[in-house]
């Protein structure tokens, strides 16, 4: 059957079956510097609403401070056994300064005249100051959900093993990360590192609901 | 310098460098079958909070129907020129019987008793149930955001051009592709298929904030 030998032969279909939320990291092993540099680039390139970018990264490797992560991540050690920890961030707030610093960088990479870019950058400050904080934030939030979508596939492709962590507690975090004083709020917890050999959880068939039943054609 | 090599090998940043949002389609190409069944695919693989996956994606391959929504997509002419617009859907609430269905999935998959996986549906049904209906409608669209993520990056491993939309109105598309009727609720638009020769914007350098500034290493 024409799908059925598709679905085989495509390679990345393969490589996003293989990937699963890892439950047990094995402690002993670190990603290269080549994998963690392809992480923060990948990182950096992810899609963002106007191209804004109101996001960082932190990436832990320090066995102490990881482990010491375990109590606001409702207990779950993958945050100290992976090889790292990758936490997203939002900016605490989204400024007037910031969309202009960022107008700025477009006319410097580009070469565009600020003239032509300041109707564009206006109507977003304009846009940015009538809405509420809490928007501005689930909509920051958001834009931290692609990047997660976007480093768990390049996870997959890498085969670089992780686990996706929405069970944590970002206001501990914020505090112990000494986040607030940067101006962020942690959104997205990512373990990622190499399986434990005895994760059970590795061979586990996948279960989703299936294309039939989650895309509708029109 | 080994980073400087390190960075033009890898095919993965390659590809995610290749894409851009692309603002003009040629409308006279279709992305080949093959194409669309990994994007179907890849979304029905996207990790999701839980493994719930509550979202739809409607494959809109109508030419009619695709220039009826520029009028809701702020003008958008990419839309009616794209192969195919994807719309990303959440269900418009998270019920009992839902989470009911994805354990019994879990059950049959995995031939897991259910008496194991008892405690953990109690305990996520509860959980849902003390939530109110925004956040949970909000953590939808999260999920949502993380599928956008995987898409895009799928798309330029494949050589898909895409441009990912957040400026249209949900509620014109729910009532225009009678998504209230299948308990969907639209969050994000993503039209996919062949740049147009003469889009400018596949020429312009990308804008980006850079790894030494997004990433905090700890």
């Amino acid at each position: 059957m024409y799908f059925k030998d598709t679905y085989m032969s495509s390679e990345t279909l393969q490589k996003l079956n293989w990937r699963y939320a890892t439950k047990k990291f094995d402690a002993t092993r670190s990603l290269s510097a080549e994998k963690i540099h392809i992480l923060k680039e990948a990182f950096n390139l992810t899609a963002t609403s106007y191209g804004l970018q109101p996001l960082k990264m932190v990436a832990i490797q320090n066995k102490e401070l990881q482990q010491q992560l375990v109590p606001f991540t409702m207990k779950q050690q993958q945050v100290a056994d992976a090889s790292h920890v990758l936490v997203l961030c939002v900016e605490t707030e989204m400024t007037s300064n910031f969309i202009e610093t960022y107008f700025n960088k477009v006319a410097s990479v580009r070469n565009t005249p600020k003239a032509i870019l300041k109707p564009f950058e206006t109507f977003l400050k304009d846009s940015f100051a009538e809405k509420e904080a809490e928007e501005i934030n689930q909509w920051m939030e958001k834009q931290a959900y692609i990047a997660l979508g976007n480093l768990l596939t390049v996870c997959a492709l890498e085969q670089i093993d992780a686990c996706p962590i929405e069970g944590f507690e970002p206001e501990k975090y914020d505090t112990f990360l000494q986040l607030k004083e940067k101006n962020l709020h942690s959104v997205l917890v990512l373990a990622v590192g190499h399986r434990a050999e005895d994760d059970m959880f590795a061979d586990l068939k996948k279960v989703r609901r299936g294309v039939g039943e989650v895309v509708i054609e029109m």
